[in-house]
């Protein structure tokens, strides 16, 4: 390789380079990024939008001691190559590897971890606070997306950083998209500032007019005099960012490497909050991804040459839309809600066939679930389909707007558990334990497709108040020839006079069903007690695995809080007196395949046979029968 | 009583009224507010300043048909009087009585609960689309404040009901202040719109101007008219909310009932949301009130002659305030964010005394989280004090901005527990179990000021990453004279060798050393296990609680996901063999004081006895050597 990337070992390194250069190492980088991605999958289309922006802010701006926040950070590829990780740009979203979001304890260039959307401004505000006040220097400069900008997180985040009185840039990384097309006022707000280039020119035409103006007829005079200072006012003020205290600038093309850097190198020296609008064309340089941005978002591996993903097939998201089109075909109530996530959470059908009863909130799960509420309290029938992770945000409004209300309202909980190379801030593991915590909701935790529609049906018809179907990323896994779900509160699997049962639910319930055989093989006997509602434990399950001497408690999400904890209660209260083991998650969980990381959690098969073997094998061996090991 | 209000049965009996007739109403209608709040506690000033908006509206709109949708709702009591509750006005806020907010429960009129902010254009647009979709008729209108205008979810409302295109009303009330004054961007720009009252006028002028520009010479002309069109749109879309897509009126004067009427007429014609810039004045119409708004916020009772309440004392937010100004003395790092509660979470000092390290972030508890953990990852000490219900909008910010970045940042959370009079909404009960599920949180719960102190203290310092103290609201309670914190994560009251072990934590740690004077004198002994850390447990006070044949968990915060269940599991753990009985929170909890709801929640110390006698007097009576009862 004779790249210059690979001779750029932190971003000081970029200040030598000339305009030639520069744009020589864009192009090394974008080629970095597409062929990393399609080897390791990844945020495709974000990454190849901000080649130009990151390097021109790297050339101007010296991190770590000038701090680059990033908004979601599935954009921080070219970032973490210019920051001295090019050479483990290899190993992003892999086991061990880098993360493939800015991260504190990967390296001092991340100032702040991040993947969740919008948090970029109040992070900035609270970095450059804490600047000013130890006595420190150095540019705080938050990129977020037009996208980002939905969130009424950023909202908050401008209105305070607004009235602030340094220099304090806000780069808006303006593609059009969130991560399909952006939706919601503020998006045609940006479609207008877009479409006018010339808007600063024009700006100070009119002020110039204005100042000549004293040269027509007297009461017009008086009139315009009066007026000249309003306008100007008005003028002055005639974007949202300058209503909210911000200057503002732009729009600039984002793919000129030279204009960014001018720019960033003047807004430098102005002692404001500066908004800079920042034109960027998601997948820049890759056709495939040029032509359809949405779906080189985050994508599994892929073939350069033609484009073609290494598919995962339709799994749970896919399972859901079709039982949620069903149910809306023949119920006039069922309303599909999104957060930004129509594609990712199956609902592309439903939006095409029903788009009158089709909502997509923009990235704003705040409002998805408030805005449930009140369809709900007005007679429809609304289901909110999101990833488990970002449903933490609406965590008030679950209580506050729908389990208050008391009204029928479902929440179709995807990427329910671990999800793999997304890694520690968009583990679903929270759910179970949030939802257990609110008052009157039913919870529902399907382990295959059929199940996942019987489990919808009841979320919408059996009973009243806030009910969740949560499944989890991918597909469904093995099952046993000979299982076959009841559609109750909970299934038994295995041998029913066995003296250990195994109690879980969702996913897990297949390698439940593998370690069984596994087991079987070695002569150790079990049941299995699998929770299809888990909110509330129907109690005949816990007098069913009370039955038995040993319980060993499997659960895909966290420990403190969550179904074994709740579980082990139950059974406390049923007059259990064998032994409980519980098994789930007990911390943040990084990044690598779900395999792997539910291998390192102990939470397959293999993690299962070996808790059970090595707890029944101790002290209390022979009381449970257990054969020599 | 000739009066006119209890003429008023329903919002119709409005319709026949003369001006006259209304101005005397809205007077009748002050008169019977401060009567009520003066004898009842409640909030005030808000409800003094809505009085002519109020009537206006229910004159203008035939409400239940048309559904008016109050944000925060503790200004809705001349609602609640227009719409058939007059005559149960005195029972507001008190047991089995009226909700001092609005409550679907309580009466068709009021279309949606509420008590947290900025949830009003979310709901209204649900309600709106419901509406539609059913091919229903009806205006919807949300009255929203000023300061909950700061809340991004207001924010993710106007940017998804700014597309609507049918009639949509929200009204804007704007006192300049939320609890206190009003900070950050929104409220300046507010301001800016209030002070050019001719506004519309002036825009109209300025059309009309244009429009008859021709006139001047040539070259000026040609500019002018290419000038022309970008003028008319920046000024067609020169307030936040026109770039919103809402049609923007005012400011009015929401005190005169007759313009307000005329207002509410017009804009009823026009398919478009339309917001509506209303000015009030909080506290109108009580001097005091009118004088100090935000002391006469939520008041306790007080003496309509002289103004002075029946003050409550210091209690544990002043406590919390005074230890941390001494904490913040020694060490400039520590920094006061307040989500808009200043006074009411004890920082009034701090805010006084470090005014450099004190952060008002309006209502945006999102933010605020945000926030802290960008303070804290730029090296602060951040200290977030909040109530607990409120805090329950920052819980993913919890999870991703402080906990993941594994930062110090500290919690105050305060009103933790039951509240009293303000009801369901603002209940403290989720926090301990919300706390639960965040990986590294360490949670103290003090019963007594020297306790939270010292608790601050550790929070502060003992150990990495987030830690909040959480107290209730109110002053400490009974302490008993033999008692003395140790500053340990657990303490043991009582009788060590006895059979029964009562475990609990915070302010029923009073009620239990109650219960165990009034057990003794039945000749029952129990000992106490007090959790002064919540999180994690210390296995010890498990140890300690498992020596007894009878564990008693009493907690005030909601049962599942709570601190009770999760010391069931750790009692699994230990080996514990004996009975586990376990009170708290089942479900949302209604208005009263907070001792009779405690006492309805079984909490206090009556509660305590009648369970442990209750229990122990059963099948195992003798087995742990109860005297007969």
């Amino acid at each position: 390789m004779s790249g210059l990337l690979d001779r750029i070992k932190s971003p000081g390194d970029l200040k030598g380079l000339s305009s030639e250069q520069l744009k020589r190492l864009c192009s090394e980088i974008r080629t970095r990024i597409i062929r990393t991605v399609s080897t390791n999958g990844g945020h495709l289309a974000s990454n190849l939008g901000v080649v130009e922006l990151t390097v021109a802010l790297h050339r101007v701006f010296s991190s770590p001691d000038d701090r680059i926040v990033w908004d979601v950070g599935h954009q921080s590829y070219t970032h973490k190559m210019l920051t001295g990780r090019a050479d483990r740009i290899s190993t992003i979203r892999t086991k061990g590897g880098l993360s493939g979001f800015p991260n504190r304890r990967e390296s001092p260039y991340d100032p702040f971890t991040c993947g969740h959307s919008s948090t970029s401004i109040s992070a900035a505000l609270g970095l450059a606070k804490a600047r000013d006040l130890a006595g420190k220097v150095g540019y705080v400069v938050a990129v977020i997306g037009d996208g980002a900008l939905t969130g009424g997180l950023a909202y908050e985040g401008l209105n305070n950083a607004g009235r602030y009185r340094k220099n304090f840039i806000v780069v808006l990384n303006d593609n059009k998209m969130s991560i399909s097309r952006n939706v919601g006022s503020m998006a045609r707000y940006l479609a207008k500032l877009r479409t006018e280039p010339s808007y600063l020119r024009i700006k100070g035409n009119v002020e110039k007019i204005l100042d000549r103006l004293p040269g027509i007829g007297r009461p017009m005079h008086h009139v315009l005099t009066r007026s000249k200072t309003v306008l100007k006012q008005i003028l002055y003020n005639s974007t949202i960012f300058e209503d909210m205290g911000f200057y503002y600038y732009g729009p600039f093309d984002g793919h000129n490497v030279d204009k960014l850097i001018e720019v960033f190198t003047n807004v430098k020296s102005i002692d404001h909050p500066v908004l800079l609008h920042v034109l960027t064309q998601k997948g820049r340089g890759y056709s495939f991804a040029e032509q359809n941005p949405g779906a080189f978002h985050g994508v599994p591996r892929f073939n350069i040459r033609t484009g073609k993903s290494a598919s995962s097939g339709p799994g749970f998201s896919a399972a859901f839309g079709r039982a949620l089109c069903d149910f809306a075909e023949e119920d006039g109530r069922i309303c599909g809600v999104t957060a930004a996530m129509q594609s990712g959470t199956g609902l592309t059908e439903f939006a095409a066939r029903f788009p009158k009863r089709f909502f997509d909130t923009g990235i704003a799960e705040e409002h998805a679930v408030t805005f449930c509420g009140g369809l709900a309290a007005g007679g429809m029938l609304p289901v909110f389909a999101v990833y488990s992770s970002f449903l933490q945000r609406g965590y008030d409004q679950l209580i506050h707007d729908v389990a208050i209300q008391r009204v029928k309202a479902v929440l179709a909980v995807d990427r329910a558990g671990v999800v793999g190379e997304d890694g520690q801030t968009h583990q679903g593991i929270f759910d179970a334990a949030y939802f257990n915590t609110i008052p009157g909701a039913t919870v529902y935790s399907p382990s295959y497709y059929d199940e996942l529609r019987s489990c919808l049906r009841l979320a919408l018809y059996d009973g009243p108040g806030l009910a969740a179907v949560r499944y989890p990323r991918g597909g469904q896994l093995f099952r046993p020839y000979d299982f076959q779900p009841s559609g109750r509160p909970y299934d038994r699997y295995g041998e029913p006079d066995a003296k250990i049962t195994v109690v879980t639910y969702g996913r897990l319930f297949s390698f439940a069903c593998l370690a069984l055989s596994r087991l079987k093989e070695r002569n150790v006997k079990i049941s299995i007690v699998k929770l299809n509602r888990i909110r509330p434990v129907d109690r005949s399950a816990v007098r069913a695995a009370a039955e038995a001497e040993h319980v060993f408690f499997f659960e895909e999400g966290i420990a403190r809080g969550g179904v074994g904890e709740h579980f082990a209660y139950l059974l406390s209260q049923s007059g259990f007196r064998g032994k409980y083991r519980l098994r789930a998650v007990t911390g943040f969980v990084a990044h690598a395949t779900m395999a792997e990381t539910l291998a390192s959690l102990g939470l397959d098969d293999s993690g299962m046979v070996n808790m059970i073997l090595t707890e029944c094998a101790s002290n209390e061996e022979k009381k449970i029968g257990l054969p020599d090991l």
